[in-house]
């Protein structure tokens, strides 16, 4: 057995089952070894942010860490935007990064980089595997790595050398550093702030979201007066008819600002002291009122779900308390498209179990409340802020999901970033219905410009954020990929639309012009 | 005048005139004062790679810096495969980066990250602006460090309140490390190589392969009996009719130990010591022959046309003495499409000063004899390997050269990387003509999975280095994007479809299907 095998059988062993991959040479060995290897199912992208950002849906989904495939520091560049989402979602992933043979790097060929240092701003565990005999170890390391609550990039350098040559055999995972329990004095500090009748805010992000631990949370909220919220962005947030309806506080500050003010208390599950998106000349960073008492009941690598049984015990809540979100869906728009008549349709027609990949952007801001009252469905947001991540990730979802419907939400401009992900979707067959919101700008950067205080913008300055002259055609773009489609002017032909793409077997595009 | 006004003026001051783009919110003052200031042109990709990939092919054409404009971390991340082209093509570029405001970095937002530790690997010069007031003197830096001889990667990490607030005024551009004259002993080394009698090798590249060096290096070698060749990738190349001809090392490791195994002496004027692109279990890392001696006339920082002078004069050699190419085109092929049809198709089509990018890969290994008698043009490779380069590359080419034709050709592997160029190629109306090789493979992995000894592949193995199921339709991808083009499947087909594409004005893509 040489090293790559003894990698891909320790992979399979230690539970990481899916690989995505855009190898090049150096993995030549990993890939001849998947062949020689039951359970490692292999998923290619055309280009490695498909990659990267299909384990991160993939992980979502699954609670465990998917492996990506990349070939030396630049694959690994291509795939750095979306590790960076991924991290930022304490996303589990185990990146292996082919490189030259350790003797070969010497002499300075073309694709020899750092990329050791390539990796470290977007990994929190990266290793060079010195030699093949290590492989194994080395890999169930990063499996360990990644695996450690509440999730984490691990990165394993795999010269070619280590590969080919001859190794000892399997590895087994080390003990994985699991959630901790939180103190009680934590609980009691929570306790006392939802005991003090002043404004509480429960601010929830992470395992927190499931629905078990927000039926308690609902509980808790219900019981003592207090409200729940989560973060602007979340991992992966259970929500729909019968289950605890979570407000996110609001990308525009002036928004958050508003939903804060009155707070006197805010309890963090999971959730970091709310910040602005972005800074702003004259609005604060901070986004609480001045006076707000934090207080931290569990970090996001905490076991939550047992601080809040254990907060809900202290104060006397039950689930059962928990106001539900009753089954509420809009009728089907009619006539013109707008953010309105599309979060209608959205709403009307959001399937049961689905899956939602929003990178929705300017357009998606009215889609919540909408949705709120679909059958039991899946959110997942953006944690990172980079765009291109949401049709990876509703790949990665489909992948680990093959029964239930992904609906991906998806900006032009968004889009256009890692819009390879559309060829992966049609050669696996995944059951991704993508909606493109066609606005034919960086529309959100318009608002932006305002809000910095950067003056009117002239004509340069607009193109720059302007997708138009030539307009893109996402039909085609799609069909180029072997993705079938349809593009829609009115609310009707976007409810027809989505009627289709519901109801196919594998990918869908709707072009959505606005 | 604001920060980000500041650095635009001093861009313009100090020679940069172009900025590619693909900006964010923390960039938008920097967006703004585009407005304000003559002199710069914008150009946006849709994707970052494209972005320094056309800085790359601007400054490739023009020897100054182009500018990039980039959004954070990940977006310096999308970037990042073709900064290592760059900086392995000794490509100066001037990178800037916006960031969060500098109090709101603390917040750790979504889109924090590391900017700095992800610019290292692939930088020579990296540095943040501490307050708006240093924004013109780190601008100016910046442009100094990119400019020093042979041409270096700076990036300039720009924190949003850098950019908004008050500045001083426009900074001028600090000396300039130009190319060094070498040493006389370097000379006479090379010299008594060339005297030596026994078999001698002048190895170049950079400024080396330029018309007047090329003569210089002709006549040496001609006076002297000994030969010249180029490394396996080049920057740019000047060749064609009338010009002297140089060989390329092959990639191909058997045929690289075969061109040079007879070689006594390699005089390196900007070349490094021939090196395999890859390691191979069987294969040695160096290419010459044991016992070669190696003596280097220049670096690739030094001035090549000086040595090339002086040693032409201490040999008395003469720049009339060299050999040139004649002017020599293939028939127009017939039949089936392949390699030799294709390279002969090429060769009789390629129109006078056509700049060529070529990153075609498996299919290009032929091109280069059957274009050798062409009229004059230039010939770009991909000097860092990562493959994704070939179309921004002729976006960046033809932005600096709008009065000349600019072919590129590309493998349908490689283009699916960075396909968007099409778009800014469409928007800017640039004259590109880009002739897909459609083999629906990484042909190039097929090969490399046998030379690396990984046994034959199996279905899982083929199908990660396999782009079919489904097909990709590159007309459908470029029109998605605006850019119309021919599919061809013969000889007679491509002859014609070459003829459509250089007689128009603006991009035009030709899928070749093989």
């Amino acid at each position: 057995m040489n090293g790559a095998e003894s990698l891909v059988r320790t992979l399979v062993k230690g539970g990481v089952n899916v690989c995505f991959t855009n190898p090049g040479t150096s993995e030549m060995h990993f890939v001849a070894a998947l062949d020689k290897v039951d359970g490692m199912r292999c998923v290619l992208g055309l280009f490695e942010g498909v990659v990267s950002g299909a384990a991160d849906g993939y992980a979502r989904m699954t609670g465990t860490p998917a492996s990506t495939l990349l070939h030396t520091g630049p694959g690994l560049g291509n795939a750095l935007a979306n590790i960076h989402n991924a991290k930022k979602a304490a996303t589990p992933m185990v990146n292996i990064v082919g490189d030259h043979a350790t003797y070969h790097v010497q002499h300075d060929a073309p694709l020899t980089a750092d990329i050791e240092g390539i990796a470290a701003p977007v990994s929190h565990w990266v290793k060079t595997s010195p030699d093949a005999k290590s492989v194994a170890t080395d890999g169930a390391e990063a499996i360990a790595a990644a695996s450690a609550a509440p999730g984490q990039i691990a990165t394993l350098i795999l010269p070619a050398d280590t590969a080919w040559n001859a190794a000892d055999g399997v590895a087994d995972v080390p003990e994985i550093i699991g959630r901790a329990k939180v103190s009680d004095s934590a609980v009691e500090m929570a306790a006392s702030a939802l005991r003090s009748g002043e404004p509480t805010l429960l601010l929830m992000t992470g395992q927190a979201l499931y629905e078990d631990p927000l039926n308690l949370a609902g509980g808790i909220a219900a019981k003592m007066g207090a409200h729940i919220m989560s973060q602007g962005s979340n991992a992966r947030l259970q929500r729909g008819a019968g289950r605890v309806s979570v407000l996110r506080i609001p990308y525009v500050v002036e928004q958050a600002l508003d939903v804060l003010k009155n707070y006197k208390h805010i309890i963090l599950v999971g959730a970091k002291i709310p910040v602005a998106f972005f800074a702003y000349p004259n609005t604060p960073s901070l986004l609480a009122p001045e006076g707000c008492e934090f207080h931290t009941l569990a970090d996001l690598s905490d076991d939550m779900v047992d601080a809040l049984e254990r907060l809900a015990d202290v104060v006397g809540a039950k689930r059962s308390d928990a106001v539900r979100q009753e089954a509420d869906r809009p009728g089907r728009p009619t006539g013109a498209l707008d953010y309105d008549t599309i979060a209608a349709a959205l709403g009307a027609a959001l399937p049961e179990d689905a899956i939602v990949a929003d990178e929705s952007v300017t357009t998606g801001r009215g889609f919540y409340p909408l949705t709120a009252g679909a059958p039991p469905h899946c959110w997942l947001n953006n944690m990172g802020g980079s765009i291109g991540l949401g049709m990876p990730l509703a790949t990665g979802a489909a992948v680990a999901c093959p029964d239930r419907k992904v609906l991906c939400l998806e900006g032009d401009g968004s889009g256009m970033y890692t819009l390879q992900a559309l060829w992966t979707q049609a050669r696996e067959g995944l059951d991704v219905t993508t909606v493109i919101f066609a606005n034919r700008s960086y529309a959100i950067l318009k608002g932006e410009l305002a809000k910095v205080g950067a003056g009117n913008p002239g004509r340069k300055a607009l193109d720059m954020m302007d997708l138009s002259r030539p307009d893109l055609d996402w039909l085609m773009l799609a069909r180029g990929m072997g993705v079938e489609g349809s593009r829609v002017s009115s609310a009707d032909e976007l409810n027809k639309a989505l009627d289709a793409g519901l109801a196919t077997q594998g990918p869908y595009l709707i072009e959505v012009m606005l």
